[in-house]
């Protein structure tokens, strides 16, 4: 079972997003134990503080080393493995499926959420193994980035999700943006499925579909072709959908 | 004040990030409103269906068109103007601040969130008017990358920082990653800030600052070098770091 512990300031975020639909069951079947804890319990001091001000001045507020040096220490105590302490923040390596399927492999994960404060560069450099960003906008703390990251990793645990659920990993796994999907009824209000789907020819069907993901990706993602191995079918179809743009 | 609506299977998931820190005093300061609805409400079958089986065959489902057109119209009625209607989804185009700019100046916005199954093709074609993508990995849903792009775009609207928490922004507007922060102690069990923080000579602590900017985007993402104009003496530190470097 995987262990993954959250440090934050406001461990009610958490509630909603780990209570419902894949990461409940996860949970339930005890594939993850989560366990969101707010660092502030930690803090040594008598008003609880976990932040001060910068030194060199500037606006803003600097989390402190204290609280979050023992809270991982402990933390790291009461795991059975040497875990992998993951930073959320705008500086960090840009979060990827890749990533993704890496840390799926590990027994133990603890993420720091800072909250609109910066983090004192100590804890960077002395607690924390892995920084991430999941993206260049800015958030008002790492628990959201938290969430996408356990999210991502959770559903690619063993037994998580149903053979129903799953087909959606093919979205990065074949490297391509997927093909369009339809469902009942074949006429919506004067809008039609293309006729294609509706033949039953499994072969001109099969075709159709990785047409539309090569035109898809042509049009929208064209950089996904510098990491992907194109079949030389898949290669001529490519020319053929670039001429039909021309 | 910005209206927000949110259109999917799991209302709960949001109560938690809607219902802390920022967003929560954003809601309550009325710069915006949050409607949570599950489109499951407007099915308008005896079962309440709302996904059905692909056409052409395969695994999974795929999320039916009438319940999300009539929810639209539903909603794009109830609003005063014309709202954007967003997919949250890997094929769409990469989520940006600039994104989050452009979406803070808005009056309305409608989220439609699925989970774990595909969408009809005809809802991205005739209901949607932005497809987002938060990044390339695989979520079990719309509704984090919902969250995420609320979240950014919320904190932009007007009042809803203090100065306090402001500053974090900096992080993407200078188009540098941030330097590094210090706080209190200044020797934390033997692990010390830097002289210069500590020296009161604020000339000397903007240079290491911007040096350590420069420093930190040259090591981590030299990609947005491309995307800033440098200053002449920024130009010249940053042939020192790549000298310092080698």
């Amino acid at each position: 079972m995987m262990k993954i512990d959250i440090l934050t300031l406001f461990p009610d975020m958490f509630s909603g997003v780990f209570g419902q639909s894949i990461l409940k069951k996860a949970a339930e079947n005890q594939a993850v134990e989560y366990n969101v804890v707010n660092f502030r319990d930690y803090a040594d001091n008598k008003h609880q503080t976990v932040d001060d001000y910068p030194y060199g001045g500037g606006a803003g507020m600097v989390l402190k080393p204290q609280p979050i040096f023992d809270a991982v220490a402990d933390l790291r105590e009461k795991g059975q493995t040497s875990p992998r302490v993951i930073l959320l923040c705008p500086q960090g390596e840009r979060y990827t499926q890749k990533k993704a399927e890496e840390l799926a492999k590990l027994d133990h994960l603890i993420f720091v959420c800072g909250h609109y404060e910066g983090y004192d560069e100590r804890i960077r450099e002395h607690v924390v193994t892995d920084e991430i960003s999941i993206g260049d906008f800015v958030l008002t703390g790492g628990e959201l980035g938290a969430m996408v990251v356990v999210d991502s990793v959770v559903r690619l645990l063993p037994g998580v999700l149903g053979s129903e659920e799953s087909h959606l990993r093919d979205s990065f796994s074949t490297g391509l943006l997927e093909h369009p999907h339809y469902t009942r009824p074949a006429d919506f209000r004067g809008m039609k499925v293309p006729d294609v789907l509706i033949s039953g020819n499994h072969k001109l069907i099969d075709e159709w579909r990785t047409k539309e993901s090569l035109r898809r990706t042509f049009l929208r993602r064209p950089d996904l072709f510098d990491h992907i191995q194109l079949t030389d079918m898949q290669k001529k179809w490519l020319e053929e959908i670039k001429n039909d743009q021309k």
